[in-house]
């Protein structure tokens, strides 16, 4: 006997990765080029996806969606930077009509972070900030085991928190947002400027002890600590999980950020550390959030 | 008949308050000046303001106390600035075998925003954010109707979000915290260096239309800003209470507030404006909220 079937679509701005998920365990899985020129084709491209699950997995009980951008509770895409011309898209209720079956869209990052919640890295942990460290700055809230959605469904936006007053331009048209420090275009950005290399090449380099890329690394791992430490305050997590395209430097950049992180914390010197681990789950994280949500609410 | 009788006790710096709760009403209610030398005075000082309220009102089922400073999830207050000596007090303990009857303690803004939230300004709400603007600045944080304490108890120390890097130096030690900025304190400093008058001077001032007073509290109200627009970035709450000794300012403070919010919060024109309004409890929300607290955890 076996448990619902249910389908995880992460839709990015260049590829769509999906899954086909029972019992805990991917059984098939597909990917896409995302080259949509507008709103319909986003769809179409979802239901092509989960299409080909179903011709080798079969036919799922609902499917769930990470997507990139401000997510509403009724599951309509307000807002998607990396995807263009995209603008108060209602994608549940398309999705729904185009595949037949309950559908739910969350935020790419909150599926992620449900996805280590639940079978990841913060597996044993009652509450958990998630963070992604990628193009942008990414996160996920899980408090009492549940996933925070906030009254709008766009709670966790923690990349667009002000750590500079009046600092330097984001893209979200704030300024001074942890995300223009802490992404991993910040450290790109940083490594060019220090260095003239790339962030990848810095952070080889910082794991194999060139002082010159240790100090790139550790500039940016107290820019990275500051978000954290104020996010502790705010949330005093259980644990939190660092994802996204950085978390591939691995010790080099988590070992700074921990060391960083107690002078961020005024509360530090009276409780445990907050434990600071990488995600476990890979790129598939986001997709697995999205079967996991999807098989929860049915 | 009749609910169940809890005493709330707020233990401030200068003043005990506290109140004997009945059926959503405050029935007997005692006030004594703080005046201690210690951790043993604490206790002894909350053990005779329970005495008098027992005499006027009969004997509690159980107390609620807020405290000020860092309330471990046992009741331990770990520190606290305004009460000199008191530091690792296991209060909950402690008064619990002085008084013979159920304590829990919480910290105090928590407890004023859980009586915000269960019968004033938020009472229509699920979830929360409540900000206390006085000496410094406090936090309480409701989501889906329950108050959260966080991990350790540390939640909601919102004061404590750095929003300069390498700013103006926190009492916490940290450097450039919103409560450096957007405290009552820092109202009153930045109203004397712009107009050599005190914070209430200038809130009375502005009201009246004074224009070098209205563009003071308009600096100020865009620091408030600039932090709730960060915590709103996180939490996404259905509501915003500002409480606290500023809150006597009231629209002259409140509506700067409201007007610079949009510039802080990345998703504003995807959905419904988030509510700021005041607090309804005035002084006796910390204690009113530990009552409500204690007769819930009974």
């Amino acid at each position: 006997m076996s448990g619902p079937l249910t389908f995880g679509l992460d839709l990015g701005g260049t590829k769509c990765l999906g899954i086909a998920w029972v019992d805990g365990e991917v059984v098939a899985q597909h990917r896409a080029a995302t080259d949509t020129a507008g709103p319909g084709d986003v769809i179409e491209l979802l239901a092509e996806v989960a299409a080909e699950l179903r011709s080798q997995a079969g036919p799922p009980v609902a499917v769930g969606v990470g997507a990139p951008g401000l997510v509403t509770r009724d599951g309509n895409l307000a807002l998607a930077p990396n995807l263009p011309g995209v603008e108060h898209l209602a994608l549940e209720e398309g999705l729904t009509a185009a595949l037949g079956v309950p559908v739910m869209v969350e935020n790419d990052a909150a599926t992620a972070a449900w996805a280590e919640f639940s079978c990841g890295a913060a597996e044993e942990a009652e509450s958990m900030l998630a963070v992604t460290l990628g193009t942008g700055v990414g996160g996920g809230i899980v408090l009492d085991g549940e996933l925070q959605r906030g009254a709008h469904g766009f709670a966790a936006e923690v990349g667009h928190i002000i750590v500079r007053k009046g600092g330097r331009q984001c893209v979200c048209g704030k300024r001074g947002c942890w995300e223009v420090y802490a992404s991993g275009t910040a450290l790109g950005i940083l490594s060019y400027e220090r260095l003239g290399v790339t962030g990848e090449e810095v952070t080889a380099s910082a794991a194999g002890g060139d002082l010159g890329a240790l100090a790139v690394i550790g500039e940016y791992a107290a820019e990275v600590a500051l978000g954290l430490g104020s996010l502790i305050e705010v949330l005093d997590p259980e644990t939190v999980v660092i994802g996204g395209g950085l978390v591939q430097a691995g010790e080099a950049l988590l070992e700074p950020v921990r060391s960083a992180l107690p002078g961020f914390v005024y509360s530090w010197d009276y409780r445990r550390p907050t434990p600071v681990v990488p995600a476990q789950l890979g790129e598939r994280s986001g997709a697995i959030g999205g079967a996991l949500l999807a098989a929860q609410r049915i």
